[in-house]
């Protein structure tokens, strides 16, 4: 199957597995459920479902179990954006061409629907099977959950916070992104590869070496792109970055060192893939998606 | 051993468990982990870790494993009182004798805590053995999950943040209530239940009758603490439902009512334990000490 039909085939189970892990709009409470359906579906490229898909196509898992991982990883990050827009974070009003959810509801309900979405993820690995065992499982839940804590996600985005105005290192800075996009990036590729049967650790390791790079390239893709394209065709506010005075890989490389760094990281993260052979098509067309945005 | 002194024990207990798993607070980023230390650590009469360990003792369950289920649990419920105290929510500038997190930090840092606290605890439920078999694990992170999600502890805070300013009938408070305070409760009783060896269906039925009546009297004593005690005593503001103009058990019913019913839950707490015979004593007299504080 060509790339661009696969990752629209993804795409859309991915949607139709959300839509059913979802509550109801019209159970009660149906105004939290109603912006937790609103938060969550029908927008985004669902880049991490389509590496956990990708990876797990490495291990021929079972497709409905990478639905639920696919799933639980992008209620994750659909949590993440939903906090991340809100007044006392980013506070921003427009995210996949929409309005942000405190905007379209209100900040209480906003709250709510970051933290039950987070929740659902873990409910989704956790009531029926993402993985050919019960152990495999566990890691899989333990891989989302250290990805999405204070050493990871959450830890980057405090760091994030904490950067406004203050020059960084570009240690300091890939030590921020590695946490904030990558964590998230990494467990999607790990927890794919993780699912099916014959998980070998020298695969696991390349995955995860591939995964450290994309996981950056796509921090500096948003960099490039957040300077270079508009409101419109981003769906959310362009050049905020640069508004609220954050270092980003532009603003601290220039735009063409900017634009150098990620054709390295693609290059490394191809590299990365060459143990798998033909195998790691799939993942290096996705490698290619990601870096594309910026070129 | 006696209550007090078993109490005790199993409180240092959690205490010096949570110490181990929330990250050090000079490991960066270093303000997020501090806050969360500051969050979780010295505070509470723990009572949802005295239940895991209660329901926990009657299929003598490893209690290294019941202090990491416990620590879960109690890391969901402090999460929750970030979040609920924050200015978009109850905006409560007092908790456990202390300012709370947003007023120690700032609010960013406080959305934060709260989605980092709620990730550890699924963390802390993953990464080591919280039960005998990992389908066990599996079941307790679900039974966890769910209490906490859309039907159950953030679905009653959703409807609790709606209910202000209006009225609600005994049903509706009820249904509140058994998902705001009453699901995480089960949820300890349930979880503790299930962590050793020979769970029964049957006692896991005797120990959802108990855990129910006692979630629910839990939050009828919380209604007629807050108009009867000082904000000293309570280490939260006292009245605050009152001044939000919130339904509780006390308005619905009136003060002597509401004592009344608190009574009819525990008669019921102690009824369901009847089958467990003197292996319930521990759990009889949690149901004594959550009631006692109303009378």
């Amino acid at each position: 199957m060509k790339f661009t039909d696969w990752s629209t085939y993804i795409q859309q189970r991915t949607e139709t597995a959300l839509q059913a892990i979802l509550p109801a709009a019209d159970l009660a409470p149906d105004r939290l459920h109603e912006a937790m359906r609103y938060a969550a579906l029908g927008g985004g490229k669902r880049v991490r479902a389509l590496l956990v898909h990708a990876a797990g196509g490495l291990t021929h898992a079972c497709p409905e179990q990478l639905d639920r991982a696919a799933c639980a990883v992008e209620l994750i990050h659909a949590y993440s954006l939903v906090h991340d827009d809100m007044p006392c974070m980013d506070n921003d009003n427009l995210r996949r061409g929409k309005p942000t959810v405190h905007v379209e509801y209100d900040e209480a309900t906003a709250l709510l629907v970051g933290d039950a979405l987070q929740t659902l993820a873990f409910q989704a690995m956790s009531e029926t099977s993402v993985s050919a065992t019960a152990a495999g499982q566990l890691e899989a839940i333990r891989l989302l959950a250290t990805a999405a804590g204070s050493h990871g996600m959450a830890g980057g985005q405090a760091i994030d916070i904490a950067s406004a105005g203050r020059e960084m290192t570009r240690e300091e800075l890939e030590f921020m992104h590695l946490r904030k996009t990558g964590a998230l990036i990494r467990a999607a590729v790990l927890i794919g590869g993780h699912a099916g049967e014959g998980v070998t650790d020298e695969r696991q390791r390349c995955l995860d070496h591939y995964a450290k790079r994309i996981g950056l390239l796509y921090q500096v893709v948003d960099d490039i792109l957040d300077v270079g394209a508009d409101t419109v065709t981003l769906g959310k506010t362009a050049g905020k970055d640069a508004s609220h005075n954050k270092p980003t890989y532009v603003s601290l490389l220039g735009l063409s060192d900017a634009r150098r760094f990620a054709e390295e990281l693609l290059a490394q993260a191809h590299t990365a893939l060459r143990p798998l052979g033909g195998r790691g098509a799939r993942l290096a067309e996705l490698a290619d998606f990601i870096a594309h945005r910026a070129f």
